[in-house]
């Protein structure tokens, strides 16, 4: 299966913006690989609010020793590899939100944009 | 500003798929709410990955003492006040994760196609 | 009820040791104000580690926008009032680990010294 | 180096209240494996957060695709090197509590007693 967006490069990931692909798309992708190995009996929102929790801690394991000055933005004197690394770990976070979302039939952008809405009346 | 993609209704969120927005809008709608209010200085990847924590927590505490049962898939019995709170704390958590890849040059959504490619392999 | 080692100065919590209360002292506190409520049915392994993430997050939220500097050991700047927030919040933290030994019979002191003994024989 | 308290047995961990050893010792033992290896200047009070996190990540992974059911109080149906899996993150985490605390100079049984205490004026 092909995906959506999915460039043919391996260089390392580096960005001014995102590429164009949607949150839809990103839901479709993680659906259907879900859907193949019929995981979906496993995703209650309790579990997957668990298991985003093991992401969100492999996240901050990449974070913890360096200091402020070891991870600034564009994390300069970071090797592909740690960079690459990170990367995995935050899309393994978005999966578990975008499935969260999905089994507890929310729509992420929509709700996002909302809030959004909502910080700026709470921060004007 | 009209964001992108809001509608105007203030029913309860309820979505069988996520609508069109694009993960690039809802970072260029963080960034620029966050470039309004002269954030970006606090924005480093460790304390984002902090209040990453701390949005995941909210998300917890929302489904801590429930059981499986009391929250199922679709969130039967919940009210939509109860509902709305549950978007509200995904999308902080979404917001911290588009912010972290943001500031750290990661193309979140192709890094999430990527790695869906990755788990592929490694759950053939 | 008055509790073991709990002295009557509301000064400031400031320590070169911690007192010297076992963990065992703090484990039968905490079940008896669990007990006295009738909180035990609710307290299953899974929605004690999800309030302990909650718990867990609320740390970090004092954490989050300091930086480094804004958080030195010691806490130096730190007022009173903030000092005894993180001691709270760790308080918290503190509570579910217990609570969730207690409830999956494990002796956390013991399991606690076998698992640096563990550690010692890792990093030699 | 023979810790206080670490019995001789290696039969699975169980009990129906924890040893007599106090958190003043675990402090000492934590303390004592830190200065050796002297990593002592990496222990900020936003590293050892970041860290907790992570093995916060590792209980919830153990607990994360069981259901309720699979993860019941006294944990029935587990194996002893599951439950000691268990009780080696639930020290992990234990370890970055009791070092948070003590790199802030917090009093953590004093805390944690205190901190019971106000609990009980809330959840009268």
């Amino acid at each position: 299966m092909l995906l959506p967006g999915l460039s043919a490069r391996h260089a390392p990931l580096r960005c001014a913006e995102f590429s164009g692909t949607s949150l839809e798309q990103l839901r479709q992708a993680q659906a259907a690989f879900v859907d193949e190995r019929e995981w979906s009996q496993f995703h209650t929102p309790r579990s997957l609010a668990l298991a985003m929790v093991g992401e969100v801690g492999e996240v901050c394991e990449l974070l913890q020793w360096r200091g402020d000055a070891g991870a600034s933005p564009g994390l300069p004197g970071w090797t592909d590899d740690e960079r690459e690394a990170l990367a995995d770990e935050l899309s393994d976070v978005l999966s578990y939100v975008v499935r969260l979302a999905d089994v507890t039939d929310i729509d992420l952008p929509e709700a996002f944009l909302r809030k959004v809405e909502k910080n700026r009346a709470k921060y004007p």
